[in-house]
């Protein structure tokens, strides 16, 4: 193979790897993202993505930093968009490593359709979410047999101008619910969940930077969230994550919950 | 340290993980659970998880097949946990290897109650669940900006006598939604979403084996999944991928959905 200055896309397409990097800890990768990060001939990466991730990769593979801050724009979408396609136009093996698991709350829709837009059917490698490494940081599972059968992540921080997202989903026993990005809207969504009916005392766990060596973790009730976060000052990113038992609704109800 | 025939408990405790094997694909493993396979005197693992990964496993190391088929009880959940819990008391480190990610869907629950219940605290190891291989392999991501902002997994088998899960979510636009060993019960699931006032346009995915080498994929709407599943007889397990894209109800109002 000849290497080509300007190979036309048609010809020498490059590759294109969406790729999760986990929830921080180094060794929550998948092989198959480490393999990735070997093949890459140009790297973007996050802001939430631990530097040390980049030493997998190749010497002479290029790294650049488009550090999305929460609520900035430093690096536009569309701007990192467009320099992943260029990258892999001139026949490169790009990986665009995104914290997490891409296809949760990563912005991976727009990749897709630049990569699609210009010939090139990209790559996604799933990555561990926030939320399972919470469950497993405080060894509380994400759904549990005869008490939560429903798990849904949703989001504190929305484009703007879009409404926030349902807070009815703890109303109904038997739900779990992880809520990325919420710390700055906790007493909302405490309000917003009582409101709708969810019970006082659902049980809430937040866990901050999990799986990096600056996790903490913190217990409340649906009640007492935005107290405790106030009182704890845990730093973002964190899970916020509520849980409605369906034993909880039995024991308000009067205990017999289990007669069919 | 001498071996001990049966240390007290208090003197020698074992190790416990209940560790993630991913979806199925060797490489979507973690670093970490990779690791503490090297490290387990014993494998306790299932009927999904790919035996190929047990050879990362020591030469000397005991594996064990607990293999649990839906529906049947060759081996029964209570049975598994005095197993491991016996193991790990004789100051074995003990890894319990459970297909995706032991928070969801993986009983972990009980695993851990009967850890504790013998003065061992246990480690997780997440791992990729179903959901996220599927999005990836199909590359349509769980959530998306503007179109859904809360993504929830659900299952279609229940605990015996216990209600079917919540099968209203899908009416909320913004809402996507996979369902978890659902291909038995689509036809009902498709009744009762519809009842429910999900759209019958409802954009759904069916992805089998995914990340293996038998994996298949199919699309469906709402109103075609029952019909679909049995023209494509496709084999479990398998994901149910269903979404209500903001713009669906957008479109089906007359297009204006974005006017503030």
């Amino acid at each position: 193979m000849l290497p080509a200055a300007e190979p036309p896309a048609t010809e020498a397409r490059g590759h294109i790897a969406l790729v999760g990097a986990g929830p921080g800890a180094r060794d929550l990768l998948t092989l198959r993202a480490a393999q990735r990060l070997r093949e890459a001939d140009v790297i973007f990466y996050d802001r939430l993505v631990d530097p040390a991730l980049l030493h997998l990769a190749r010497t002479g593979a290029r790294r650049v930093y488009v550090g999305k801050e929460v609520g900035r724009n430093a690096w536009p979408q569309a701007h990192i968009d467009r320099l992943i396609v260029a990258e892999a136009r001139k026949g490169r093996r790009v990986v665009r490593l995104k914290s997490g698991d891409p296809s949760v709350f990563g912005r991976a829709a727009e990749e897709i359709a630049a990569a699609r837009a210009a010939g090139i059917e990209p790559e996604i490698v799933p990555g561990i979410t926030a939320a399972s490494a919470a469950a497993a940081a405080i060894r509380v599972p994400l759904t549990e047999r005869g008490e939560t059968d429903c798990f849904a992540v949703t989001t504190g921080l929305c484009r703007p101008g879009d409404p926030a997202p349902d807070r009815s989903l703890l109303a109904r026993p038997g739900t779990a619910l992880a809520i990325y990005m919420g710390i700055g809207k906790a007493a909302e969504i405490e309000a917003a969940m009582l409101a709708a009916g969810a019970p006082a005392e659902c049980p809430v766990d937040i866990v901050s930077c999990v799986s990096t060596g600056r996790e903490r973790h913190a217990s409340a009730t649906l009640a007492s969230l935005s107290e405790t976060l106030r009182r704890e000052a845990l730093p973002g990113p964190a899970i916020l994550f509520l849980r409605h038992p369906k034993s909880l609704s039995g024991r308000r109800a009067g205990g017999a919950s289990r007669a069919a």
